[in-house]
């Protein structure tokens, strides 16, 4: 018997693009650990780039996944919609497997995480500033991309950075 | 000092009638564990309801969460669009915690699920009879529906089958 051929194909030029385009989202789905249980469980998080081009999030402290992520930083996000026409699993989208990292209230990267974030979430400067929420760096460790049936991309931290 | 407040409230028939509009979709995202390593992961998935009413997909055997959820049945998926308008945290979305249980090829249940299933997503009759093809249940243990800012509620199994 030959071996099953990986579907998975390494990241072109193309498929960097693609994935590069996708980090342009303004939420993600993010899936993380039940403190209590290790239950993998899923939330809606705000999404944005840090200056550098990297995930980022700001997290309420009433969201379930503020001290999960405190707890056990391992996380996957996933961009990209689904568009009004055709089959939801043609739509392209972006899965990066993580490692939260929190930005502390008085981290000097702060004040420009929390400039660049505000152009982009202008609403966000209704709440930007409580003391319960967080800026949280989801920093990847690989990644995957989705561009249809039988196109999957593998891709590094690397090549995310463009 | 008082204890700080629980945010999530217990079901209402609104919240009840809107979870299950939301479990109208045809795809989710699901949150699984990595087989290898237990790292949180994600995908999206093809999603529907068996003719019970509760939530059910189909998987393709190139899909990472295949080999996961046979391996570990625990998994959470989130259904509710965001729209075009507004901060896309204030879109409703429906959260459940689930455990998955495969539909094996000789299920006397296959057929009727199998019809149900294309009704809700007529192009899966390309593929829904190969081989690594599989339908699965997702068996809800609990359900948290988030209806925007300071509007959470948690949902039992029987609140999801209204």
């Amino acid at each position: 018997m030959t071996p099953k051929p990986d579907p998975v194909q390494p990241a072109d030029a193309e498929a960097r693009a693609l994935a590069r385009s996708l980090l342009g989202a303004t939420h993600a789905a993010l899936s993380w650990l039940d403190v209590e249980t290790g239950h993998p469980s899923i939330s809606r998080i705000a999404f944005g780039l840090c200056p550098q081009g990297m995930p980022l999030t700001l997290i309420s402290g009433l969201a379930p996944h503020l001290a999960a992520l405190k707890a056990d930083a391992r996380c996957s996000l996933m961009v990209g919609e689904v568009g009004a026409k055709g089959d939801p699993l043609t739509h392209p989208r972006l899965m990066i497997r993580a490692r939260a990292t929190f930005v502390a209230p008085d981290d000097p990267a702060r004040p420009e995480l929390r400039a660049h974030w505000l152009k982009g979430h202008p609403k966000a400067a209704l709440y930007v500033d409580f003391p319960d929420f967080a800026f949280v760096r989801l920093i990847p460790e690989s990644a995957l991309l989705n561009g249809g049936f039988a196109r999957a991309f593998r891709l590094t931290p690397q090549d995310l950075a463009g």
